[in-house]
């Protein structure tokens, strides 16, 4: 049975990912911040970690990817993808009408997302920041009266409030990454992640693009962060399809070594959908 | 006397920024929000607006790229860029010892930038996150005696409290910029900002790249966001060297329209530095 880390507390949308791939008899660990799932898989005390890379409205979890770049030689590898969608609800006690409550708390997030419906059903409420959506809900509980939190259905289930869905307009998706010591071994339809600095002359990114589009392997994504040595330096993380044992991918990852100053492979992983 | 519009409130900086470029002579108008910024100037409320963009440790403020693909069609133009160095300062009342201090109030940013010295010196007082520096400083008032905040010197003076220097190791920089309508009229050296979206084929941006590369015109930032409408499907900001009346500028744009679906010059301005 092995031990799954996961960005916490409880019945955040993390938990609801790590469950849905793991299932209920894994063990499950809940860890307070990104940084700390990435140390308990470091040190052997979980055997994978679960955190979110991105969200379809809100874009990268840049927590995430910068945990790579700070510890630049963590043997964390990624070991895989999950996709979960995302779906909110406003958690207020059993008696409350949405009309009196004041406050609403959740993560920031999940106040992005619901923004518009906050807008038009709950214009009367100010919004709270908090450090997770199981944080928002502890909130409420200290004042049931005029307090509401956004969060999951499970969450409302865990404290006997209610939870009213809240539609959303826009197509609301999380990815989440599966982290791992070693390679994974696995056969199906692959993705590789890279992180890359780019040499300091005219038409480095292009340059280093150039490989994958001449061995005609696809890029699904790229993000650039701060390289945080040097103002306006940047790194970037790509997402290209296949596997780095493919012949295609190797040549490309070769070609690609030889035009950056740093190239580190994340991980070849099983395409999520 | 120009009007200025900035996210505000005042001695954030956003406002000194704002300051050190149009002068003590001009009038200013603080919003709540980079939305509001936007709309003042796109009602012709204000003649210029100043909103973050990026800071070189913590990357792209996303709320302000955002805008401009929320409303792809407004006016609003960049005229400019102000690049911003960060001095954060440990605001407390003048009796107050830092070890007496529990919380700690600062904008998010400003808080992550500080988290290093804050674990080393302060690690007793637990982090709380604000709207702004402004705010955080009103938290301490509300409790003097064992709550500090995180913000400008003049923060501290606006309130009789005590600034201490927060020493960081690395470069902190804010970019800035400024909005206004219709084109800039400058002669000095230029970059352009570029928003696009690709055709959805193999290879889209290296070939939307390709242009640049051959007219050797140099790319200094790319980021990608989410595109709202689709999950997974991005949206990209690029910052090229040169004004878009540059004949080779013009020729790499007239090739980009062709391998995009979508392209908005945002504005052709001076470059900071």
């Amino acid at each position: 049975m092995p031990t799954i880390a996961y960005l916490g507390p409880e019945n955040t949308n993390t938990h609801a990912a790590a469950l849905a791939t793991f299932g209920r008899q894994s063990r499950y660990a809940h860890a307070a911040t990104v940084d700390d799932v990435f140390h308990l898989v470091e040190r052997r005390l979980a055997d994978y970690g679960v955190v979110p890379v991105e969200n379809s409205l809100e874009g990268t979890v840049t927590h995430t990817l910068d945990r790579f770049i700070d510890f630049i030689d963590t043997p964390v590898r990624i070991h895989g993808e999950i996709e979960h969608r995302i779906q909110h609800y406003l958690i207020l006690a059993g008696r409350v009408k949405p009309a009196a409550v004041r406050l609403v708390f959740s993560h920031p997030q999940a106040l992005a997302q619901c923004r518009p419906w906050l807008a038009q059903y709950l214009s009367h409420a100010a919004p709270r920041e908090t450090n997770s959506t199981a944080d928002a809900v502890r909130y409420v509980l200290q004042n049931t009266r005029m307090r509401a939190a956004i969060g999951r259905q499970e969450l409302a289930a865990q404290w006997g409030l209610k939870a009213i869905s809240i539609p959303l307009q826009r197509e609301n998706k999380t990815r989440f990454l599966i982290l791992g010591l070693g390679e994974p071994q696995h056969r199906r339809r692959s993705k590789t992640s890279l992180l890359f600095a780019l040499k300091d002359k005219p038409g480095a990114l292009h340059d280093a693009l150039v490989p994958f589009k001449q061995h005609g392997i696809n890029l699904t994504k790229i993000e650039s962060r701060p390289s945080k040595r040097k103002a306006w330096e940047y790194l970037f993380f790509i997402d290209v399809e296949g596997h780095q044992s493919d012949p295609r991918v190797k040549k490309a990852l070769a070609a690609l070594a030889r035009s950056t100053s740093l190239l580190r492979v994340l991980g070849s992983y099983p395409i999520s959908k």
